[in-house]
Protein backbone atom coordinates (compact mmCIF):
# COMPACT_ATOMS: atom_id res chain seq x y z
CA UNK A 1 0.00 0.00 0.00
CA UNK A 2 1.71 3.74 -0.96
CA UNK A 3 2.77 5.56 1.98
CA UNK A 4 1.48 9.04 2.07
CA UNK A 5 3.25 10.77 -0.84
CA UNK A 6 5.41 13.52 1.42
CA UNK A 7 5.88 15.77 -1.40
CA UNK A 8 1.92 16.29 -2.26
CA UNK A 9 0.53 15.74 0.89
CA UNK A 10 -0.94 19.48 1.75
CA UNK A 11 -1.15 20.46 -1.74
CA UNK A 12 -3.96 22.39 -2.25
CA UNK A 13 -5.64 20.92 -5.20
CA UNK A 14 -5.70 17.48 -3.62
CA UNK A 15 -6.93 18.94 -0.20
CA UNK A 16 -9.47 20.08 -2.33
CA UNK A 17 -10.26 17.10 -4.10
CA UNK A 18 -10.44 15.14 -0.92
CA UNK A 19 -12.60 17.25 0.22
CA UNK A 20 -14.98 17.25 -2.17
CA UNK A 21 -15.17 13.37 -2.71
CA UNK A 22 -15.46 13.11 1.06
CA UNK A 23 -18.90 15.35 0.97
CA UNK A 24 -20.22 13.55 -1.77
CA UNK A 25 -19.23 10.26 0.09
CA UNK A 26 -21.07 11.33 2.88
CA UNK A 27 -23.94 12.79 0.89
CA UNK A 28 -24.67 9.32 -0.02
CA UNK A 29 -24.43 8.52 3.43
CA UNK A 30 -21.66 5.58 2.24
CA UNK A 31 -18.59 4.80 4.34
CA UNK A 32 -14.79 4.90 3.55
CA UNK A 33 -14.66 1.07 3.43
CA UNK A 34 -17.74 0.64 1.40
CA UNK A 35 -16.37 3.12 -1.57
CA UNK A 36 -13.03 1.81 -1.64
CA UNK A 37 -14.49 -2.06 -1.68
CA UNK A 38 -16.70 -1.25 -4.21
CA UNK A 39 -13.82 0.89 -6.15
CA UNK A 40 -11.50 -2.11 -5.57
CA UNK A 41 -8.93 0.62 -3.87
CA UNK A 42 -7.64 -0.13 -0.33
CA UNK A 43 -9.20 1.78 2.43
CA UNK A 44 -6.31 3.66 3.83
CA UNK A 45 -5.48 4.77 0.50
CA UNK A 46 -8.88 6.17 -0.12
CA UNK A 47 -8.69 7.65 3.13
CA UNK A 48 -5.29 9.59 2.28
CA UNK A 49 -7.07 10.53 -1.21
CA UNK A 50 -9.95 12.04 1.18
CA UNK A 51 -7.09 13.91 3.62
CA UNK A 52 -5.32 15.28 0.20
CA UNK A 53 -2.05 13.25 0.84
CA UNK A 54 -1.78 11.18 -2.34
CA UNK A 55 -1.18 12.82 -5.88
CA UNK A 56 -4.15 10.50 -7.17
CA UNK A 57 -4.30 9.38 -10.76
CA UNK A 58 -7.03 9.55 -13.49
CA UNK A 59 -7.61 6.17 -13.56
CA UNK A 60 -7.81 5.43 -9.67
CA UNK A 61 -10.68 8.84 -9.72
CA UNK A 62 -12.40 7.15 -12.05
CA UNK A 63 -12.93 4.62 -10.18
CA UNK A 64 -13.58 6.16 -7.07
CA UNK A 65 -16.39 8.22 -9.19
CA UNK A 66 -18.32 5.15 -10.61
CA UNK A 67 -17.85 4.15 -7.03
CA UNK A 68 -19.55 7.33 -5.84
CA UNK A 69 -22.22 6.71 -8.94
CA UNK A 70 -21.33 10.34 -9.93
CA UNK A 71 -18.98 11.27 -13.02
CA UNK A 72 -15.58 12.33 -13.24
CA UNK A 73 -16.17 15.51 -13.26
CA UNK A 74 -18.49 15.68 -10.63
CA UNK A 75 -15.56 15.05 -8.21
CA UNK A 76 -14.02 18.25 -9.31
CA UNK A 77 -15.42 21.62 -7.92
CA UNK A 78 -15.20 24.87 -10.09
CA UNK B 1 11.15 11.38 -19.51
CA UNK B 2 7.84 8.80 -18.68
CA UNK B 3 7.85 5.69 -20.89
CA UNK B 4 4.08 4.99 -22.46
CA UNK B 5 2.57 3.11 -19.82
CA UNK B 6 1.44 0.39 -22.03
CA UNK B 7 -1.11 -0.66 -18.88
CA UNK B 8 -2.76 2.33 -19.47
CA UNK B 9 -2.24 3.31 -23.15
CA UNK B 10 -5.41 3.55 -25.05
CA UNK B 11 -8.00 3.50 -21.58
CA UNK B 12 -10.78 5.27 -22.98
CA UNK B 13 -10.64 6.70 -19.47
CA UNK B 14 -7.38 8.47 -20.51
CA UNK B 15 -8.26 9.10 -24.47
CA UNK B 16 -11.52 10.47 -23.29
CA UNK B 17 -9.72 13.38 -21.15
CA UNK B 18 -6.13 13.45 -23.66
CA UNK B 19 -9.09 14.35 -26.55
CA UNK B 20 -10.92 16.77 -23.88
CA UNK B 21 -7.28 18.83 -23.35
CA UNK B 22 -6.04 18.68 -27.16
CA UNK B 23 -9.80 20.03 -27.89
CA UNK B 24 -9.55 22.86 -25.28
CA UNK B 25 -5.31 23.44 -26.44
CA UNK B 26 -6.60 23.68 -30.21
CA UNK B 27 -9.77 25.84 -29.81
CA UNK B 28 -7.61 28.35 -28.28
CA UNK B 29 -4.95 28.21 -30.85
CA UNK B 30 -2.41 26.48 -28.63
CA UNK B 31 0.41 24.56 -29.57
CA UNK B 32 1.57 21.28 -27.35
CA UNK B 33 4.85 23.40 -27.14
CA UNK B 34 3.47 26.31 -25.50
CA UNK B 35 1.05 24.53 -23.07
CA UNK B 36 3.75 22.03 -22.39
CA UNK B 37 6.25 24.74 -21.69
CA UNK B 38 3.70 26.84 -19.72
CA UNK B 39 2.53 23.92 -17.69
CA UNK B 40 6.17 22.67 -17.22
CA UNK B 41 5.65 19.48 -18.84
CA UNK B 42 7.78 17.65 -20.89
CA UNK B 43 6.27 18.48 -24.51
CA UNK B 44 6.45 14.30 -25.53
CA UNK B 45 4.98 13.52 -22.42
CA UNK B 46 1.95 16.14 -23.12
CA UNK B 47 1.65 14.52 -26.30
CA UNK B 48 1.14 11.21 -24.60
CA UNK B 49 -1.29 12.84 -22.24
CA UNK B 50 -3.78 13.97 -25.05
CA UNK B 51 -3.15 10.56 -26.89
CA UNK B 52 -4.28 9.02 -23.48
CA UNK B 53 -1.25 7.26 -23.27
CA UNK B 54 -0.23 7.84 -19.38
CA UNK B 55 -2.39 7.66 -16.29
CA UNK B 56 -2.39 11.66 -15.35
CA UNK B 57 -2.08 12.77 -11.66
CA UNK B 58 -4.35 15.47 -10.30
CA UNK B 59 -0.88 18.13 -9.71
CA UNK B 60 -0.09 17.70 -13.80
CA UNK B 61 -3.66 17.66 -14.96
CA UNK B 62 -4.08 20.91 -12.50
CA UNK B 63 -0.76 22.10 -14.18
CA UNK B 64 -2.54 21.76 -17.44
CA UNK B 65 -5.63 22.99 -16.93
CA UNK B 66 -3.43 26.24 -15.99
CA UNK B 67 -1.79 26.72 -19.04
CA UNK B 68 -4.61 26.19 -20.89
CA UNK B 69 -6.63 28.80 -18.79
CA UNK B 70 -9.12 26.35 -17.32
CA UNK B 71 -10.20 25.38 -14.50
CA UNK B 72 -9.72 21.04 -13.90
CA UNK B 73 -13.53 20.41 -13.78
CA UNK B 74 -13.04 21.67 -17.35
CA UNK B 75 -10.84 19.01 -18.65
CA UNK B 76 -13.64 16.25 -18.37
CA UNK B 77 -16.18 16.24 -20.71
CA UNK B 78 -19.86 15.26 -18.57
Amino acid sequence: MAKPSPTHAGNPVLVKLGGSIKAIREAKGLSQESVALVSGIDRSYFGGVERGEYNVAVINLEKIAVALGVSLKDLFKK
